[in-house]
């Protein structure tokens, strides 16, 4: 076992751990740093641990990733997948396997699952037997693609597998200290190396994903040789490797060299699963050139290519970014995947600059952008995520009104659970002066400053309510800072400390921040106004000229038919440009509490009505009709009008 | 040979042949009815003949579709095929062939051409060396298919195949009555009538065509085992045969029994292709609930899934109609192959019916729906056609703004060339009482009425004026009616008939009508008053709410960069909601005299400014840049507004 275990190593349980050397400028919290109470999060963790985990293992069995390993390691039979196009078999079914192990490895972290526990043994026994001796793995190169690796590096997502292996591998690892999957991750890694490693031949995977993987593995084995490969990997991204393949060379970003690109482009999850890769490599090769490069895609895709829920990808054919301010509702791609891996590049830019606005992006993300991908039940999922579905519908319908248990292409489920798993990681960071917090839960953490180890209680109900209450349960006596995000959309905030006196400090733009010396026992309390928004689109987003959308806090909110007047077809429904929308308690929906009230009319009649709004996230709870976001505003067009 | 050659054969060069029993209410004009003699067709006409056809011939050899056949035929070598997705090579190439044998046998009928005979023996030698011993032939199954035939009738696009190689094979037949594709086409249904036919087993192609081609195969053969056939194939479909595909089941209209659909679903080129066997196979059964399905269909799909340009198709990823009013004009797909196949319908429904605004349907569509998808050149080709192009774009940008030469999926450029090719086919209809001209173009049209011939020379600069004047060159003594059509976007027509007299005929709802005994010399002038127009859309397409088009006669117009005054961009551009285009003589653009002029403003400035406005059709000659045919109205939204 070749893996070092290094001050920091031993100390945290972060999926993403820059190292002393980076250029970081902050840090995740240590080892078991933050443990969420209650609230929404508390719900949602729970579920994905009870429900959500016993789902996947029944799915992977059910769809035959499982067999696959078990015809792998030599047992008789066939292939298994679940119908893919035209009878193609899709080469990445191994990465479902991946991503729910490294759930399960955060979640054995949490506390113990027997049962959840066997089942991974099992599972990673299977992986075990199907490692070949040479270290290669893939059960669809060893099954049923010739045996031959690495010769399809377009579509065959080998390293693609890899890259989610070496994840899994470093959950368990860091999580709770199990080695296993991470020596047959290092062994497959090395046949990677031989074949395109220094010294070999010029090759790339269709699907990035791998080079994020590989600075982690170098954060947790210390060996050079793995953040090299990932600088290889990326250096030769851009250079027209792949070839045109069906879509062009942006769909797997190979048409212009990374750090020369300035925009985001083709296939929204392979551009950002790249550029964790490429963040994490820079931070740890010092290079802020490279850093920069991200951080000017993704500004400019915040700015012109991002739907209001955080979601990424207008089109369904190539599921990739459209052209800037391409922001259809209907026709959304928004896959659950590319918003979990927007959440990992921006927390990974959040480490790396220390910018809250990264914060606000992951807040926007994971309540609009990830969280409508899964069922409050934790049991189905969407894959796409459409911000509008009509009254009447296509009969070749494409999946966008129903959560499904599972898909042929299964990334987004396991996706969620591993993010979910995780999710305490993003809540807040340490650097030298202080503790910073980025996302709102009630939750205990602890973190060490410079003067020596901090326990905090946070206390709220967000998203439902914008007061956040700080509580210092364990504090060295020499100053640290405390600082609390102003969330993008807030407009009023204000933070009251109590203890010694009763003080209040002004908040800044993007954050209010306290540095004093605390004493056990003091108080923060943040109060963020949260009153009900319009929000108009940008004039250059053509698909929703003329409407408009209800938020509330972080939280984008819709309407589905059930919330309409008797007989009235959302289709015809405006309201006017100046409506104020009102909060509404809404007891029937599972997890979503506060609902919002609207004055609207319709096109059809002259009568005033009111219609109810409710967070995106929960949709699709109740028998599904039309839903939207963006609402028309009345007209002198309209019929009615 | 077992062809037999009844009356309405002999005296015909049309495509589509309702036998004397059909219930078909108009019959298409006899053989050489219709000679095109100026004006934009007589241009478009000529230039397919003389550089697409040799340019199509070119790219079949390019792209190996014709090496294909000589594979099958025994030679050795690699199945050829342009790249398509995943290492995929599609089953139906040998239909690019098929289609512009379609095209060479119509053109050899208008008047010799030897080089292109000659081309075309090769070809046909080339198929006759294909097809096997038995009759079955596709050189997909023969060469890397495995051999064995109807063995993947999801996908394997045999029949489809097949009913390219009839549609061929009727046209040299009616066109110059060689029978060589005959032959090899009846070999080779017999081969689908054993494996598939009455007391076979059931089975349906994945994409229709065969059922309108089994129909035209009875109409030539007076077998009706060919109509049967068609019935069973007609009759098989909607069951759930083909199972749910990648698609699902709508995706090839097996979700629901034809005859009971009422609503147009799934791949557009797919549903059409099948409505035209249905219209067929219904005027041939005397089905008029059978017909009445394909109208309740076609209306609705006019009403809520059509184009402005009757493009038809709003999802990338299946090819496939979107919901209703889901139209957006960025991510049009309005396939060229389905505005041809939206044209062929429209004639099959206006020779059954004999309702004019079928060839309102085909009027707006070849114009607007297909030229488009051909340059003014003749040798490049839009596959999809988009109604917007932005002024930066995506890097992975689908081939929306420049026509190519040829495709990896071929389908669109032999299908714009067999259209051209009988173009004339579908200007004018026969019936007990007259002769009805439907499209107007400068062209000599003989018919016959029931006391006679008649010969018509129609002149006119169509559509670039509204005058059309039609003088009898020949007539019998006993009366009988000319019918012309007013196009539905008329708002003021006029009919002058000058012979023994000056005489004003008040135009009806959608036709003018003059019943009389003519006289050599008599002549008729249809005045379409032709004055720009502004378009909203309905209230229920979303992706262009506030936004208006501009329309001249059945043109529908666009506005590129280049019109724009330097330094805009056409993502800043507005309109007033009165605005009034005026009319621009365009000298610079090949084929495309008249522009549209329209003052507007920009979200930047205060400052008034005149935009250019040119058919859509004649867009993408210039270097392109942006194009719009949805122009947003000024709104208080807008930062300038």
């Amino acid at each position: 076992m070749t893996v070092t275990t290094d001050r920091a190593e031993r100390t945290t349980t972060s999926a993403v751990l820059p190292t002393d050397g980076a250029i970081s400028v902050a840090r995740p919290l240590p080892a078991r740093g933050v443990a969420i109470l209650g609230g929404l999060w508390a719900d949602r963790i729970r579920t994905n641990r009870e429900r959500s985990m016993a789902h996947g293992y029944a799915q992977l069995g059910h769809a035959g990733n499982l067999t696959n390993f078990r015809l792998a390691a030599g047992a008789k039979g066939t292939y298994q997948a679940l119908g893919a196009p035209m009878g193609l078999v899709f080469p990445f079914l191994d990465t479902d396997v991946y991503k729910w192990l490294e759930a399960v490895g955060w979640e054995l972290g949490r506390g113990p699952d027997p049962a959840l526990a066997s089942r991974a043994d099992d599972v990673i026994a299977l992986i075990e037997a199907a490692q070949r001796p040479d270290g290669y793995l893939n059960t669809y190169v060893q099954v049923v693609g010739g045996g031959q690796p690495y010769r399809d590096l377009q579509w065959g997502h080998e390293l693609y597998c890899f890259g989610h292996l070496v994840q899994a591998a470093i959950a368990w690892h860091r999580s709770i200290g199990d080695d296993r999957l991470l020596e047959i991750a290092l062994r497959a890694v090395a046949t990677v190396e031989a074949e395109l490693g220094p010294g070999g031949r010029d090759g790339i995977d269709g699907h990035p994903e791998f080079e994020m993987a590989l600075v982690e593995l170098y954060r947790t084995t210390g060996e050079r040789r793995h953040l090299e490969l990932a600088r290889r990997m990326v250096d030769l991204r851009g250079h027209g490797l792949l070839g045109p393949g069906r879509f062009g060379p942006a769909y797997w970003q190979d048409h212009v060299p990374t750090r020369d690109a300035t925009e985001v482009a083709g296939h929204a999850v392979r551009q950002m699963y790249l550029d964790c890769g490429v963040v994490d490599l820079a931070v740890e090769l010092g290079d802020r050139g490279l850093l920069e490069s991200v951080l000017t895609r993704w500004h400019d895709m915040l700015e012109t290519r991002t739907y209001l829920t955080g979601g990424l990808g207008s089109r369904h054919n190539d599921e990739a970014f459209g052209d800037p301010y391409e922001l259809p509702p209907d026709l959304a791609y928004a896959e659950t995947c590319a918003s979990i891996a927007s959440v990992m590049l921006a927390w990974r830019l959040l480490l790396a600059t220390g910018d809250p606005t990264c914060a606000d992006v992951i807040e926007r993300t994971i309540y609009n952008g990830v969280l409508p991908g899964v069922s409050h039940a934790g049991t189905a999922f969407f894959y796409v995520n459409t911000l509008q579905r009509r009254t009447d519908r296509a009969a070749s319908d494409e999946g966008s009104g129903e959560r499904q248990a599972w898909f042929a292409c299964a990334c987004c489920p396991p996706n969620v659970m591993r993010l979910f798993s995780s999710w305490e990681q993003y809540l807040a960071t340490t650097d030298g002066s202080g503790i910073r917090l980025h996302q709102y839960a009630d939750a205990e953490l602890r973190a060490d400053v410079a003067g020596g180890s901090v326990r905090l209680r946070v206390e709220t109900d967000y998203p439902w309510s914008g007061e956040v209450a700080v509580t210092i349960l364990e504090t060295p006596a020499s100053p640290w800072t405390l600082s609390l995000r102003i969330p993008g959309w807030c407009e009023t905030a204000s933070l009251e400390v109590v203890g010694g006196g009763r003080e209040t400090v002004p908040a800044g733009a993007h954050t209010a921040d306290r540095t004093r010396s605390w004493t056990a026992g003091d108080r923060v309390v943040l109060s963020l106004a949260m009153p009900p928004r319009v929000t108009r689109p940008h004039p250059r987003v053509d698909a929703v000229r003329g409407c408009v959308a209800l938020e509330r806090g972080p939280l984008v909110y819709c309407v589905e038919t059930a919330d309409l007047p008797a007989g009235i077809e959302l289709e015809d429904v405006r309201v006017d440009a100046d409506v104020r929308p009102t909060e509404t308690p809404r007891g029937d929906l599972p997890g979503a509490p506060v609902g919002l009230s609207v004055a609207a009319r319709t096109t059809t009649s002259d009568a005033p009505i009111t219609i109810g709004a409710i967070p995106y996230f929960s949709w699709a709870h109740r028998p599904v009709e039309a839903m939207r976001i963006w609402i028309p505003m009345a007209s002198p067009a309209d019929p009615g009008g």
